[in-house]
């Protein structure tokens, strides 16, 4: 065997493990490089109950059969980091963190993204005891119960507004003094008659027992605190995709995604695909991330198939 | 409740329920009208062995979870066929096969593809027992076999490519005098050296005890016909999309798929949307057509959000 595989699969989320399915079952030689397998699922705050197939599944469970998958097909996994990829006469070099270079004809950047968390007490703590980064995943747990949501952007507004649908009294928090949603959802938030939006307001710790009881604000001129009490905190101030290392290779949409031809996952650069949230793929879903990592596998074995 | 629904998702197949699990679980008032559940994957040959999360699982097996899957999210549906759909001032007008009208703000068409079948005696008699309509699919399967491939296009061709990583000999007949496929896709065919290209011949018959055994062919012009040991048959010669029902609202690819915004599943038509093997999405599988199904679901939830 050459030392330069056909295919290198970044990341062992959704994406890049129904990638390596796809690669496998075509007899390519495929290495994963990744950290860990199951990606954003690993911080599920509840059961994944979106997946078609399965009606409730806890987020571990899913990861354990996404790695028996891969490995009942003998895809070789590296548990390493990719520091940086280049690419150097028709090859893609990508040396890792462990001080590796691996080679390959064709990459996919599957490394997903990370929620940007707003780093207060609590935090981590009730990640999955009343903390979410996902409305759409977690909304329906909260029915009839007081939440809080953090940040004031669309996907704030977006999250409030899928919220709505289930829980009684919706807190929404914006540190600066200006809410950066546009005006139409902010009136669609405002008719559901549930949404109190707040600004000039840092959320300072989060709180509880067992599961999460209270947040505690700071109004931002006043440096004045107070306590809320609410069963839910809903963090969306961002994402922050895992992309630095290929940041030579792809375009980059203004939140650090990877442009790719929605079609099939191509980037700028041949033989460089990208698939799931490390892209700008509009929805970031498991089941999404895995429809488009088929993809990106398919659109490399076609890449690979047209380079021989 | 009101006669006009929020949402109306045409077809069960795996488009179809993971966009019902979407809408079903923002709170949506679903409706979904399908004649079954499953679709193609009714259809498979072999075991679904490409669904991340299922190392290899029956068809009937998926289709049976999916359609737990929907039920416990009480989507509602009705057993039907959708003969035309037609907008009239924002509502949308489902008229069905059994002679009634349903109405709603937004429609999801998920209404698959089939295989065009070839229409030869042992055709149907052999489906699951060696003839199939996927090669990225079922290939594994035929590991060292002979098999035929029939269809003369690049899908034919670009799976007789795929099936040569396993099989010990590929014969691709094609009916007219002339290959239609792209002469760069004919000759990495060549170079696999395991393909032979037959033209102007036609399958009449696919014939076997358990499984396929041999197909007997005819030589267009001498119209003489013979037998020929192989083992499996894929028939290669193109899709037809469900898609005739929704002609007036929607623009087509040459194949009859519905042309759709790749990043947002959305149609010509404000509030229709479309997913999956009905679509001109470039790969049809079954994880990919859920990805698709949830992206199509998200648009219409957004869509539904802003006609408030």
């Amino acid at each position: 065997m050459s030392d330069v595989r056909d295919l290198i699969i970044v990341g062992g989320g959704p994406a890049g493990v129904s990638a390596g399915i796809y690669a496998a079952r075509q007899n390519l030689d495929v290495l994963m490089i990744t950290k860990d397998f199951g990606g954003q699922i690993n911080q599920k705050a509840v059961k994944v109950g979106n997946y078609p197939g399965f009606l409730q599944i806890e987020g571990s469970d899913l990861v354990k059969r996404m790695r028996e998958h891969l490995e009942s097909l003998n895809v070789p996994f590296e548990t390493d980091s990719v520091g940086k990829i280049r690419k150097e006469e028709g090859i893609f070099l990508l040396d890792t963190k462990e001080k590796k270079v691996f080679k390959s004809k064709a990459v996919i950047v599957a490394s997903g993204a990370d929620p940007r968390p707003i780093e207060v007490p609590g935090e981590k703590e009730f990640l999955g005891k009343g903390v979410s980064y996902c409305a759409v995943c977690d909304g329906p747990f909260f029915k009839g119960k007081i939440v809080a949501v953090i940040g004031g952007g669309n996907v704030a507004f977006e999250t409030a507004l899928a919220l709505s649908s289930w829980v009684e009294k919706i807190y929404l928090f914006e540190c600066s003094s200006k809410i950066k949603a546009e005006k139409f959802n902010q009136e669609l938030l405002e008719k559901t008659g549930k949404a109190e939006v707040i600004v000039s307001t840092l959320l300072k710790e989060i709180k509880g027992g067992k599961m999460v009881e209270s947040v505690v604000l700071e109004e931002k001129e006043s440096r004045k605190t107070y306590e809320l009490k609410v069963e839910g905190v809903f963090i969306e101030i961002g994402l922050q995709p895992a992309t630095f290392f290929v940041k030579d290779l792809a375009d980059f949409s203004e939140s650090d995604e990877i442009k790719i031809d929605p079609k099939t996952c191509g980037t700028r650069t041949a033989g460089l695909f990208a698939a799931g949230d490390a892209t700008d793929v509009k929805y970031k879903q498991i089941v999404v991330a895995c429809g488009e990592g088929a993809k990106a596998a398919l659109s490399a074995i076609s890449y690979l198939g047209k380079m021989q």
